[in-house]
């Protein structure tokens, strides 16, 4: 970086937050795409109006700028721009509950699990729970609008989104929407700008909905001796009156991925298994967990385990948040497809799985959230070799096109980042993704905000 | 309107679908705000590719165009343009069921009541249910993000547009969303339109997502002898575990009115009421609804009513649904604001209601969606006497003012139109209102798609 702009970023960083080491820059350069990049700087962000200064800065130097939370993204949304500088969102974590209006204010560096548990010391509940609530953000949770195991009964992280503090590229702090569920005035900008993968603004602040947590909760395990029988099943309970808080698939190499990890006893004949949460009224969770235990028996289930508090369905979840780790097993490299499909079309991928499997030689490992049609499908194979490295990638554009052609959409959940702009373009209407291009421009004219990530080129070979 | 225009405009619309008798103008020139302006033609809406027929030769002619549903909308939204042309989107209400997937797609001249029944048909549910479900259509409650009573538990029509079909002015057909309740891929398009008015794009057909219907209802009315009384309820039910369905707020004014009107035996004493409706399983609404019960007979309430199934709750709601006529009995003219407040600043309201009251002279009727925040405020008048329009003119501002202090919202549900235009700059963030300007011309270049609505001036005196 030039020493004049580095000068300037000092300033208006503040000396004591600002890094240019190569091994801190290459800690942050990375995401959990395991893609990376080298950026110039980082810069730890304390306050809202620091971010503007910061930005401000960046803006006059002609710096671009990658806005980082935890890292924790699977897309590359967070990967740092080459000579850019890698705003790191994590210092900033404070929580401000407001348990009369039902709310809290969070920074957006505070973790997803600290804004779980300050709501549940007022006795509220905060439902989004993507497995890296442990670790994730906050602001990287609304950037990217995080879904998780219970968006089945209670949503996205979008639906609990009132309002939000950020910072556009040229340094203006915007402020939007505000602590009410409900407002009609102006366009629905906090909704834009949910899901937007820190391309329009840099979020500081979110206003969170919080709502009462439930009284009861029931868990179900059950296998199964195929992934047809598993999801039979779960098309039944779609069409059912009980909404499932979570209702979570595992085909037979999820589970043969599991068994290689070690630590949980499936049994040999065990080809799928389902997760089921239901909560709510007590006398409610326990009659319909019975439904849900009759259900699942006479659609085949074995082996079935229940959980009827926090303690035992722990345990159970444990298998269902360790898989990512666990398909390692199956190959050095894993390409994760987070498809979503309508709700009656989940079972027609099984088949087109298998094809892929067979027209590409890869394995395919499948688990998710079918509750709500969002599936992990994970493509493993050895990174190593060049050939396998083409079949993978292969095997995604024919998942994206099957996907797209079942009416699905190429991401529920992970957003596009870097990774998924091929899907994306395969996926967008030409005149929404110029629109898309044109709000971009909007709030980003200098296109130095998180450049080259969610959004497609409107050309391919641009 | 020019002859050459005409010509063109009659091709693009089909010659039986273009009216110009001035006694038709009138007709659709207004809406529910009770405002009205000439438009020199009507255009009756077929099909998606007729409307982007219709726009692309408004475009080139200059032609202003206001979409408009059924002119149920209060604000002014569906207002025409002198000189442009109202496009009736009132024909086209196809809907197409798609069980399946648990959603259905409408053209936007479907009434909302019929979506609703042909969603009960299969078994399912469309909850939202402004209470002009009757006589409003699908588009125009996208296009206003229409609430609602049952918003409460249930959300808003926002929550269940998961795709739109629309036509910018340029004649450009726009495909946003899906068919999946998940989905991250490029910026939220379909969510930007939602609330915008018209005056993004011409929404055509929407995809819908249902849910299970609730097995079961249960309704509560209670009178109080205070509003405070009444809403001090209310602020501790909202501090509770049970998320009522619907949770509505009548002061004494408003009962007064409804006495007025005739037809109901209301307590003589009743200075507030409550209507309060729970439903989801059976065994739970049973136990809550004895604890609403007990609830509101320890906070003062009498003259309890319940209902257990929806014919004896039909009673019930049919006062609060006659309620916005039943307000003409104290005043010829009505100022219907229609505030959202955070949850816990609800009876903060009432003494700045009275001070009001005491300041212009007015007379203020209050009722509405209380359980989440969103209050109808009717500043009831003589509009024959510009003194009293003045004071109206006046208490609405204070309104306002007071509204935004508690941290609160100009419009819940109606949206800003025409009359809210004042309020909306009251409320909106400069820099939100500068990128919502810049979004406009990048729908809507040459700035003829419902112009003056939703979005006020960046300059006041503009």
């Amino acid at each position: 970086m030039h020493k004049t702009s580095l000068q300037a970023l000092k300033k208006a960083a503040g000396a004591r937050n600002l890094e240019t080491s190569p091994a801190i820059l290459s800690l942050y350069g990375g995401d959990a795409s395991k893609r990376q990049q080298m950026p110039a700087a980082v810069v730890r962000a304390v306050n809202t109006q620091q971010v503007a200064d910061v930005l401000a800065c960046c803006h006059s130097y002609g710096l671009a700028v990658t806005p980082r939370g935890a890292g924790s993204g699977l897309t590359g949304g967070a990967v740092a721009s080459p000579g850019g500088i890698v705003l790191d969102m994590s210092a900033m974590r404070k929580i401000e509950l407001v348990t009369k209006h039902r709310l809290l204010k969070a920074e957006a560096g505070a973790l997803v699990d600290e804004v779980k548990r300050a709501a549940a010391e007022a006795g509220l509940y905060f439902p989004p729970d993507p497995s890296s609530a442990a670790f994730a953000t906050i602001g990287g949770s609304v950037a990217e609008n995080a879904g998780g195991l219970r968006a089945v009964k209670y949503g996205v992280t979008a639906d609990y989104v009132l309002g939000l503090t950020a910072v556009l590229m040229d340094g203006r702090i915007l402020r939007l929407g505000g602590q009410t569920t409900k407002s009609v005035v102006g366009y629905n900008l906090t909704q834009l700008m949910v899901g937007s993968e820190g391309t329009l603004a840099v979020i500081t602040q979110a206003t969170l909905k919080l709502v009462p947590p439930p009284e009861a909760v029931f868990t179900l395990s059950a296998c199964f001796s195929s992934s047809e029988e598993a999801l039979a099943l779960v098309e039944r309970l779609n069409a059912q009156t009980i909404v499932p808080t979570a209702l979570e698939f595992m085909d037979a190499r999820t589970l043969e991925a599991v068994r290689l990890q070690g630590g949980f006893n499936l049994p040999e004949d065990a080809r799928a298994m389902l997760l089921l949460e239901i909560d709510g009224a007590p006398e409610v969770v326990a009659r319909q967990g019975r439904q849900m235990e009759e259900a699942a028996g006479a659609a085949g289930g074995f082996a079935l385990q229940s959980a009827r508090n926090q303690e035992e369905a722990a345990n159970v979840w444990q298998v269902r948040r360790g898989m990512s780790q666990a398909m390692f097993r199956l190959g050095s490299h894993k390409r994760n497809q987070d498809i979503a499909l309508p709700l009656g079309s989940l079972s027609r991928i099984l088949p087109l799985l298998k094809r892929i499997e067979e027209d590409t030689g890869t394995s395919i490992a499948t688990f998710g959230h079918a509750g709500d049609g969002n599936l992990h499908v994970n493509v493993m194979y050895q990174g190593q070799d060049p050939a396998q490295t083409e079949k993978a990638r292969q095997a995604v554009s024919q998942l994206f096109a099957h996907t797209l052609h079942l009416g699905g959409s190429v991401s529920g959940e992970h957003g596009v980042g870097l990774t998924k702009l091929p899907g994306a373009r395969m996926q967008l209407d030409e005149v929404a993704l110029e629109l898309m291009w044109e709000i971009k421009k909007s709030f980003d004219p200098s296109g130095l905000l998180n450049p080259g990530k969610a959004l497609p080129p409107l050309k391919l070979n641009q």
